[in-house]
């Protein structure tokens, strides 16, 4: 794990929203970001299929796509707006892969996609940020 | 609280993210619901704010819109995508009022607000479902 | 049609991708616009069934949510990114109801609902607008 | 310009609206279709700096992206919503390039990204479509 992939995990574990998640920072660099989320109990939505609920793959993509401004900007930033696709069921622990897509004086614009441990894509998304 | 909220709200309390998240269902009727999700430490994602995380609130938007398509099909439905738009911090216990707009064969489209206690729109979003 | 509607149609067929459109401003208030678009047939997306391309609809979503806030601020200001829901085929002359959610000195949100001659709503959406 | 891409060209310009967007199929293959829109003055939203109206970028990306399922189904699909992040002014000839997400039986997800005559890119988006 390289300094600013120490130094992420480090911002981001001090919300506790993020500690229940079990987030762990994999890597990180310019306009991008590689976490880790280690599954638990109460994310599953739908228990019949094992998924985890869409707030979780959400609020997952929310972060990443977030924590990908901070080489630009060295802070968390407020989310706008997020749009996510559901694109399978969200199982297990998730991998979330953020990146910078437009960073703006005022406004910028980053996703996120997830997978499962399979390495399989499960969701994807984006969100609008504001970075004045 | 009506025969149609009391069912909706087993339904609901079923899923362990539901039960973590302290729903309870106030109302509902054709194409629409309202619950209550009581506060907790967890949710915080921006603790000098005070204010709960994006997930917390884009999952709650998720859950209140999809189970304003329950009149109509009698069951949770899969969410195809969701797009939320964060309007100002969500602070301690939130009211979730869900309304479908489309409800139709194959795919249905529901809305969802967000108030705070106050009762200030703290955030509202949309998802697609798949109702076939 | 009041003061604030001609002038807002004044701005309006400024361009002439809106004069293309055959915009006409009905009413306008605080946080809201009325207008209508005038048919032809180049906007045809899928001629057999008679219906109108998606992107007409998303542009006139995204020129009613957009001068909507107007009365705010007194000018078109840019799109940050639009949501549109497809509800029914968009056939013939249209009505568009633009209504702003939420005015802030930097990012604006706003919507607008499309109907057909019959009444009939047939898409809707969102905008995020910069308004700084 | 391979078969694929003249036979997808071909379809494109049996609608109206599309001829009106001077659309050119330049390639095609499983999951992605390129094409260009050559300029005309009725695209102008805002004159003032010569860029075209966000109906046409969200109109162009709806397009391509419904484009980049015609390899798995054969046809234009229905869209059922849309998404568009407008990243820079849409000036002059504009080139998408569209690929599918997902394609699933009863619903697809695809995007396209919008660049301008520099190679620039001005805008991207995404669409959920009815494939069944």
């Amino acid at each position: 794990m390289n300094e600013l992939a120490k130094e992420i995990e480090r911002r981001i574990l001090g919300a506790p929203f993020h500690q229940w998640m079990n987030i762990n920072v994999i890597d990180a660099g310019e306009g991008f970001v590689e976490m880790t989320a280690t599954y638990r109990d109460e994310w599953l939505g739908n228990p019949d299929k094992h998924s985890s609920h869409g707030g979780i793959v959400a609020g997952l993509i929310d972060l990443a796509a977030d924590f990908s401004l901070y080489t630009y900007i060295g802070r968390g930033v407020p989310t706008i707006d997020l749009r996510v696709d559901f694109l399978a069921p969200a199982i297990g622990n998730l991998m979330a892969v953020g990146k910078a897509i437009k960073y703006g004086k005022r406004i910028s614009t980053a996703e996120a996609n997830i997978y499962n441990a399979d390495g399989k894509l499960v969701a994807s998304g984006r969100g609008t940020f504001l970075t004045c």
